[in-house]
């Protein structure tokens, strides 16, 4: 029996993309009818029928996408980035009713839980997020025939189709900026090592101190928590001769480190600057306002899930590069303290 | 054609609840085995099947409960409320592996997306939140035989399961806390009075004044926003008599408010004591420490997600009330300010 034909066969025969092909077959506006008719001679000519792939993809939708979360169920209370991350993905879907399937899943189960999501088509394609250097998804995903995009870490999605946004850019803005200013000692506090964003932003300051020919920084754990920040704030305050300013890991162990400072009878940005990550709604509300890096999740959950859509219903997408984060200058920081002066 | 059995005819027949024949049926332990006999007995003597609705339920599970938001996409990141309680339904789900499905809904198309998530069960039940005293969502899942629960509202969820969470006494108890410090005038920063929650909010705090033999505070909106809470506390302090203290309906603007206040010159609680809701993490780590409500989302989410998942086990499951939100004193309350001090 000869093999069935594949909607690349018809591209090819018609000399057009795949894309164009299932717009054309799901009849979607916006192809011009002439190719049109070249598409459907193809597809009469290769006796290709409505119960070939494309036809079940459009037909036999989840219409669904998923993203599994291989952490804590708490984290998408307290990290700000899922939330914001998740309300772009919202936007792009809830155009066209589709749902997203969240799924926590403790790392090590991670395989039983996307054979699950791609049994029977429970979701139609994944976001692949926090992916690790030798991460076993991109190979699982392939396996399983889920079209999937990675989330972040070009390099680690082994050939899927990429969406990043570069966080590095910021933070080296940040410590440009504070040793523009006359600092010398900029101490970060960082969020947890096992997140990669995390361990690239804390690079990005560790890089950055280098190319100011300045000695490496002190560092410290803030957990990305409030209670993190606060603590290791008091710790460097505590030292014999303590940072003139502060980096975080985000705005949250920021703005707990700017209180802690306060209370410890320090005005900011005269005595210590502070500098956090992610620009929440409260970081122009505080008091002096923080400054901080510029993210926008919700920008990178909408490109993410405009990509996968076209991935689902085209079979391919290309790699999304956003505008990279940016330092937003606010009242937290300011020209270095001369030292003995208090 | 004679109707097919149901799961009721057998349970009525051996004499025991849908819920015992459910267990029974689908071999989970904990039933008697004369007991099981006699439900084995009546389904072989009304010829029920593996095809009739209770095996449906047991191995055609969509595996997946449903949350529809009739809100925008931004709100998942911006209110608190969504990721802690998605985080407490997290908790439980994840145990058995099932899924969230998370669906944004205009509106007015509310039907459409509960009638699509029904068809083909893409989910096994539903959690109505946000419901409206005319609310048509009730009567809707009933007639789709979707299993539901509804979440806060007792009364206006028409006979569904409810798990409750009180809000008001703990606005009740703010008010009386400062009344008891000599404060006279205190004003309320509200949020947006179509979400149920931030109506009962304002409303706790109207009735505590009156309680408390009070005229009317000042009322202002802040949409739950750092920027709504920032614009309503600059228009408070501008008043000739601007309130001594004023209490917001969540800790975000409450925040704002006082970063407002103290950029104003004032100190807190010296001169304005403040009160928030949620109990955010950040809030024991403002200077100084934010006098909140605390409500738990998380509990209420893993507390729904239980008794969503024992109704569709079972065929049922009880009304749930939750422990009240209560007041957390900390440092941004304080006795009312002497009038002409300053």
């Amino acid at each position: 029996m000869p093999r069935r034909p594949t909607i690349a066969d018809v591209a090819k025969l018609a000399g057009v993309s795949r894309a164009t092909v299932s717009f054309v077959l799901n009849n979607r506006p916006g192809v011009a009818s002439a190719t049109q008719q070249r598409v459907r001679s193809a597809a009469r000519e290769l006796g290709w029928t409505p119960s070939s792939s494309a036809r079940a993809l459009s037909t036999g939708r989840a219409r669904a996408v998923g993203l599994v979360l291989a952490r804590e169920p708490e984290l998408i209370g307290t990290d700000p980035f899922y939330p914001a991350f998740m309300a772009g993905i919202e936007t792009v879907i809830s155009e066209t009713g589709d749902g997203l399937m969240l799924q926590m899943s403790r790392p090590g189960s991670e395989v039983d839980t996307y054979r699950r999501l791609a049994a029977d088509r429970r979701v139609d394609g994944v976001f692949l997020t926090d992916l690790r250097a030798d991460d076993i998804r991109p190979a699982l995903v392939a396996e399983l025939g889920l079209p999937a995009v990675a989330v972040g870490a070009p390099g680690a999605g082994a050939g899927l189709p990429t969406v990043n946004l570069d966080d590095r850019p910021a933070v080296g803005e940040a410590v440009r900026h504070l040793v523009a200013m006359g600092h010398r000692d900029i101490a970060y506090v960082a969020g947890p090592d096992e997140f990669v964003h995390a361990r690239r932003r804390r690079q990005a300051w560790t890089d950055a101190l280098a190319e100011a020919g300045l000695p490496e920084g002190t560092l410290l754990p803030g957990g990305f928590t409030a209670e993190g920040g606060a603590r290791a704030t008091r710790m460097l305050l505590e030292r014999p001769t303590p940072p003139t300013a502060i980096v975080y890991g985000n705005d949250l162990s920021a703005t707990a480190g700017m209180a802690v400072a306060q209370d410890a009878g320090l005005r900011l940005p005269d005595d210590l600057s502070v500098v956090g990550f992610d620009d929440v709604p409260l970081a122009s509300f505080t008091s002096p306002p923080l400054t901080t890096c510029r993210a926008n999740p919700v920008s990178w959950g909408r490109a993410s899930a405009q990509a996968l859509v076209e991935l689902i219903e085209t079979g391919t997408t290309a790699d999304v590069e956003l505008e990279p984060a940016a330092l937003v200058v606010r009242g937290s920081t300011g020209p270095v303290p001369v030292r003995g002066d208090s």
